[in-house]
């Protein structure tokens, strides 16, 4: 018998009966210092995890009513966290690839936006990415775009949980075509979807401190203090962008944004790769939440961020994907693949950032980027019920010498099998429960027939 | 009606019906100039293609006998070559990762070699790396080991097309306790393997200029060139291992072998990081075969290959995944997203590399490396039938504005849905159809408990 929680954890929580049972499966809750359960059970009413147990210990025969998920020869960890993506993106999958940024920018990706986005095509390319990231594992994920109205319901009906931002940026953007109400629209955007539902944060999204204003920036920040939101914002992405901004204004992003009152523990900064050492430990101090987006810093030709230096510091890191239009897909499990290596060849140590450390920024890190290091992240009694099983049974996670190692440099999203967020199951034997894929597919398709014309 | 190839080719070959039908999907041929064929169905005989034409052309009602293989909403593209790897070291997959290289290679690689390889192991292994390139959509791998008659008979019951060479290296080896036998144990190899079947070329893989003797690489391309065979070699994959050549001999690894007379079109060498430009150049002139192995080096810190020099060079290069300790997995599709990403990032030219250029490496060019260019690598009539089939119907794969792109920035081998080599069905509907997966992981399993030991 294998003790997991030594000591009080050990009795259940709740008298109840479990409503869901995940048996049969290894256990890597990702509390910091356990190791794996080879063999275990997890027991979870109204949304919690209520008994985490290896095999042996108790029979579950006398819970007829839960419903079961057979997880032998498997593995049941937390579900991951995307700490930033652009979700309804989708749409432009593969639209313009390996062109220069300026062109993919402004001839491909902004006059598609302008052109092809509205409420409904927003809601339709968000469910896409909502199947997209339940299919590969992904449980919460931090969201920031336009339309977010769409966002908001596509998420609620997928049954993921997201902390989903209306974007603001001083230009004419989709659904704003006023730059004078990009807050305002940003403001009732919070202030309709704040308690709605317990799985959706609403918040702000300023897209960098080069497209938006010091005002913008400014009242942007101060709204979100109002309502205890953290602010997103796209920092130091590209090395053009910071000389920009220290012509302009005399001062380093990250400095800039420090002098104007934004560098704070409500900041969570996307990209971040272009830092200079004053930077790295600006951010450090003020607590700022950094966003790792490997594969779409590598797909643009944006640079390599200084992860190991941040990671060293202890600054909150999480992992991402960004949008389906610089990467292109919603796969975290092929992001932490990449995360790693590149760190190992970027600064020539293959011990840099293990598989550990980046299952960390997709779990326990990525739930204190998105402010949830409390409720979600590890599997342990009273947190939610956000939960994955990996499938082990193809050959490509055969043999399993240490889990941690298969789940980065091996695994995939496909070979997520079933997928939990708050007690409810989203996909059970890679049957989606809540989306009907099919259909969201085929309006995908005729959607992306009038952008290719 | 798209006309597939005017004129000529669009008559059939051969008078007899076709044995296999792949039908209904998007034909992407990798033949040079050639766009992709919407909807179009392809003809096999004898292992051989007989016939490629647009759906609307044709019925196949007259074909009862013929197998079919239904790829609508597919691609139907060649099969990727893996251009190097180690099939056997699946054996070894995740049990040392994120460790210094020497820690790596002489603590943990070599004496697991040295304790658990023998001719049972490595045939088990090398069948669990058949399954999953046969999983992930390769049909063709260029492979070096030891006790390799178990890695040809394992390759020989996949049905998988592979170049596998015996490894020379001038210390004791697996198998090869004296290593003044270890020429004599290769061209036995080549001998015993040499016409025994279509699809198994036996060859000589030398370990690496540091760890061969000039006599033994003087030696290995004698008999090489004796059998009208390529050789191969692991070629300047690390700055440690150049710098200890040019310290002991003076010269720089591509140059010291031009001296002593390897630089040839006989040769593939793998990793090929660490060139300068007059080894570019002599690797250029001399036609020299180089393989691509880009997650290998990242994981390894090994730095990152001039590819972009050597293909402006048109210098034929492949993509290979390496072995499963330096990876950790077989899957062409993902090393194709990084080779991509990777190169993209090092130029800082987000151009660089382009999703064509990347399926070139595992197709086409492919074949030029493992000599067979003129039988594989291409969908045309008369060439072999090595073709995958690749699902679109996941949510990961909607939209497709550009099926390269899809291919190279999207999909992952476990995309793949049919696998055809010389005509036969290896996989059908993600069903292995030559090999017994669950006994093969159930042997791998129990080896690597003892291993774990």
């Amino acid at each position: 018998m294998i003790s997991v929680n030594p000591g009080h954890n050990e009795i259940r929580v709740f008298e109840n009966d479990p409503d869901l049972i995940i048996k049969g499966g290894m256990i890597i809750t990702m509390r910091e210092g356990q190791n794996p359960i080879q063999e275990g059970e997890i027991f979870i009413k109204n949304g919690k995890i209520t008994r985490i147990h290896a095999s042996e210990t108790e029979s579950n025969s006398g819970y007829s009513h839960a419903e079961i998920i057979n997880a032998k020869d498997a593995i049941i960890m937390p579900g991951l966290i995307n700490a930033h993506t652009h979700t309804a993106m989708t749409l432009f999958r593969g639209l313009a690839d390996d062109l220069p940024l300026k062109q993919w920018l402004f001839e491909k990706i902004f006059p598609a936006e302008a052109r092809f986005l509205n409420p409904d095509t927003v809601y339709v390319g968000s469910l896409l990415g909502c199947l997209e990231m339940i299919a590969s594992g992904t449980t919460s994920f931090i969201d920031g775009y336009f339309f977010q109205d769409a966002t908001v319901r596509a998420a609620h009906e997928s049954g993921l949980r997201a902390l989903i931002a209306q974007g603001v940026i001083d230009f004419p953007a989709p659904g704003v075509d006023d730059p004078e109400k990009n807050l305002k629209v940003a403001k009732e955007f919070i202030e309709r979807w704040r308690g709605f539902s317990d799985r959706i944060i609403p918040g702000i999204f300023c897209h960098s401190p080069l497209t938006c204003s010091k005002q913008t920036l400014k009242d942007a920040w101060e709204i979100s203090q109002q309502f205890d939101l953290p602010l997103q914002i796209h920092l130091s992405e590209t090395a053009g962008e910071v000389n920009e901004i220290l012509k302009k204004i005399g001062k380093r992003p990250v400095h800039y944004l420090e002098e104007i009152g934004l560098m704070d523990d409500g900041l969570i900064a996307a990209h971040a790769v272009h830092l200079d050492d004053s930077e790295i430990e600006c951010l450090k101090e003020n607590g700022v939440r950094i966003v790792h987006l490997p594969e779409s810093n590598m797909k643009l030709s944006s640079g390599v961020a200084r992860i190991l230096d941040m990671v060293k510091k202890e600054i909150p890191i999480g992992l991402g994907t960004d949008g389906c239009s610089s990467n292109n897909n919603l796969d975290l499990f092929q992001e932490m693949d990449t995360a790693a290596k590149l760190s190992k060849v970027f600064s020539l140590d293959p011990v840099a950032l293990n598989a550990e450390t980046v299952l960390r920024m997709t779990t326990t890190w990525g739930a204190s980027v998105m402010g949830m290091g409390d409720q979600v992240g590890t599997l342990e009694l009273g947190k939610k019920a956000d939960i994955i099983v990996v499938d082990l049974r193809g050959p490509n996670l055969c043999p399993v010498y240490d889990p941690l190692s298969a789940l980065v440099y091996t695994a995939s999203g496909a070979d997520v099998k079933d997928v939990i967020v708050d007690g409810k199951v989203l996909m059970k034997d890679r049957t989606f429960t809540t989306l009907d894929a099919n259909e969201i597919m085929e309006r995908v398709k005729r959607i992306s027939k009038e952008i290719m014309i």
